[in-house]
């Protein structure tokens, strides 16, 4: 068969005479790339013996190694294990400004597993739908990625490998099941077609590159990734910076009047509270222990008005579990290394282990509260906000975790009493600041944002859950037996 | 045996009456450690059924449990058995400001051996010292450590297992073990008691807390943290900020010597240079791969002056190792979360996994070079140093890691050399900048502290190797030639 001119060797010569401009621009690309808000997730992949180790070796060569990190992944580790898929490239994902080069990836896992069978291949397209969110949600947020898949038909992988062997260096580097996977070429390319089909999606197409002469590769390789941040680049510097809206409407009513009408008058006397919440907390013991025996793990979520009662409804929980199985998370301002992360970056960190409990006091809901309110992010970026938090949400409860979700509702009148009494009171004096006081001038729009949020990422599995909370007892009440009645039904189910 | 007063049960009355004013104390030692510069570890440990998980558990309800963590720890996850013994405790280290709960400790760990023989007992002695000089390293640093030990006499025991045994919302609580451990009673105490003495330190004493009466047993664990907090935060008051030194001189005119007797004027013909780089790099990749095999690290440290060359030395060690096996990282500011820990804390994080590749690019001698120069610590804070760097190097030695640390030397008339034409060289420019000047017009004073640090801190296990590199081919090549030799004599030895 006569070859294509991308398949006929480039002369080492040429190579060697395009290489310097080439590695001077990628280093100038680090350089601006320093500066610039976003990271860059370089991956490549492709079929054996098509050289990605080579490509990865050769491009760090290229770069500066002190702004790039590479990534491949083996089997994962039991901590690994014990969290959602995806809970392992998040911990891998560079920061802002710096480069991420994928030898191994989320593709090497999703093949790893050969998938034949018809149901096997269904879940190999659900592995796939997810490996797309995840990259629309880092690509969104102004990731640069860019993915490699290093192609040789079956002839050039035949003439590869044998290239391989006969050189005494690489030998070792060819192997039984590189021949097994040669003899089964054809459905591979198959598979990896469907592969790069479910996942080439705008802000992380495929481009598919004849890796037949390595020369040729690596430097198609090194272009591409310049040309897609080069173009990266220049778009990102039109988005204009984010600004404080002007009023903030309600998206959906429904979430509004859900929240405005439920009643805030309950009364509940000390005794009465007393016996029940001990027999609740006994109860959700008992309960929390019986989902760590089955390796289960809880996922409270707090969020609520400020002085609402968040914290002492926490305390009341925590004392029906044991203090070496769970972790309260205070979320506030994000630490600077959180801010150089996707927004969901400091809340996958604290993923529990299996069996273990995560309470989170405020959490990823501050995207479509405080920061669409304060506009710290831009509107498209709080309205996309909805849809990812459900879907972070479903990753979890996918992976066994039962996730429990409470919004404390005070009328605006108790809070400002309970402002009051932290004015005067001297120990609770610290609880309260001026900013408190700002956020409750902006009582509406915090309202229509809560509404918004309450009708837009409540579901069956994982639904909202309104706690009247003027009155202390019958909220912290509510939410014990609530709590209760959600992880029995999981255990169950 | 009649009973003392202190093992004469506290009515409850009495009990309920105290815990009102000790919680409020706490809750308020709480806000007063939110903005103290140090962090709290509460050590709780003592003997069979002495209560500790209920001490732990009450602590916990008392507490607000938003600015505390409660850690356990159990069978190391295989990513702890891969790093030096003490990773795991770096890892779950509060920041400041924080508290944490030591339910399970390096107590823990040190006794689940139950060491018996000489031999096993020498070990222990040796685990001992190891948690001493970790404890001393944090109460230097300003941590307030509070150790208590719950202690039960023999009788206290058995009477308080059967007590258990009886109710059967305990009886779960008690196992064949227990009794073992019972009947094994005075053996134990007496190895407890070597454990106390071998750690009970100014800055981290062991408080002995007689547990035969849980009531006054948990009163005694929260008066005595109370107390020290209050001694702690008094004394931190007193501290004196750091500031910057007006003159830095030589402690040890040894390496200031050593330094500046370096000769600097070698030479190397490019030819030469490429021929013995391609052979010493392929050794390099040959014995680095080796060194995996076998389950050993590498971590490469490159400290040098500005322009030394350290970027250009560490790409062309990185040719020689599969990008997938190294990480390197570039040392600069802290941040902020890592501001909030111990200055080695940020450099623990990213101790390599067994097999891998961890290259520093300026490192934890940060702390008695720039750090001591312009007083961003006090001089007792980097004189100590000196001996905690050594020690953290050790713990990586003697986990099997191989470390090697470079300093580049340059002659001042070259530094400047390179600046001008950083300056003059557009693709260069973003290279230096107005710190660099201002720290060359500190030269003397770097290298009295760089000759301090070349006489403190390297040893035969760790030696400094000087690196003369005016000439960048003959530096590149020794770095490579160094790295081999010691590498093949570290997988001989």
């Amino acid at each position: 068969m006569p070859k294509t001119s991308e398949e006929r060797r480039l002369p080492r010569k040429e190579y060697e005479a395009r290489v310097p401009d080439l590695r001077a621009a990628l280093v100038q690309m680090q350089v601006d790339l320093k500066a610039a808000p976003f990271p860059v997730l370089l991956v490549i992949a492709g079929e054996e013996a098509s050289g990605k180790g080579e490509v990865v070796n050769i491009l760090n060569a290229w770069l500066d190694p002190r702004g790039v990190e590479t990534f491949s992944f083996h089997e994962p580790t039991d901590e690994e294990r014990e969290r959602p898929a995806m809970w392992r490239y998040w911990r891998s994902l560079p920061p802002r400004g710096r480069m991420g080069i994928y030898a191994g990836s989320w593709y090497t896992e999703a093949l790893r597993d050969d998938p034949r069978s018809p149901r096997e291949l269904t879940d190999f397209d659900h592995v796939l739908r997810r490996i797309a969110h995840f990259e629309r949600l880092l690509s969104s947020d102004g990731a640069l990625i860019v993915k490699c898949w290093l192609q040789l038909s079956k002839e050039a992988q035949r003439e590869r490998l044998r290239e391989l062997e006969d050189d005494p260096r690489t030998a070792w580097r060819v192997s039984p099941e590189d021949w097994k996977s040669h003899r089964d070429h054809d459905r591979l390319a198959r598979l990896s077609e469907r592969l790069r089909r479910a996942t080439s999606k705008p802000g992380a197409p495929w481009q598919v590159i004849n890796a037949a002469d390595p020369r040729r590769r690596n430097l198609a390789v090194g272009d591409y990734l310049l040309k897609r941040f080069r173009t990266h680049l220049a778009a990102h510097n039109r988005i204009p910076a984010a600004t404080k809206p002007r009023r903030v409407t309600s998206l959906h009513l429904s979430g509004l009047h859900r929240l405005q009408s439920l009643p805030l008058n309950q009364q509940l006397s000390g005794e009465v509270y007393e016996e029940k919440r001990d027999k609740w907390l006994g109860r959700l013991n008992h309960l929390v222990r019986a989902a760590a025996e089955r390796r289960r793990s809880v996922v409270w979520v707090f969020e609520g008005w400020d002085a609402a009662g968040k914290g002492g409804a926490i305390r009341r929980l925590t004392d029906a579990v044991d203090a070496r199985d769970y972790r309260v998370i205070p979320v506030a301002k994000p630490t600077d290394e959180e801010k150089m992360h996707h927004y969901l970056w400091r809340f996958w960190r604290h993923v529990p282990r299996a069996g273990m409990v995560t309470i989170y006091d405020r959490s990823w809901y501050g995207r479509v509260l405080v920061e669409r309110i304060e506009g710290f992010c831009r509107e498209n970026e709080w309205r996309r906000a909805f849809g990812e938090i459900s879907d972070f949400e479903r990753q979890l409860t996918e992976h066994g975790i039962i996730v429990l979700k409470f919004w404390l509702q005070i009328s605006k009148e108790e809070q400002l009493r309970r402002f009051r009494d932290r004015e005067n009171t001297q120990y609770k004096n610290h609880k309260i600041n001026a900013e408190d006081w700002r956020n409750r001038r902006q009582w509406r729009a915090y309202e229509a944002a809560v509404g918004d949020m309450l009708a837009s990422t409540g579901n069956r599995t994982v639904p909202w859950h309104l706690v009247p909370a003027n009155n202390k007892r019958f909220a912290r009440l509510q939410i014990i037996k609530t709590s209760c009645q959600q992880i029995a039904a999981a255990l169950e189910g």
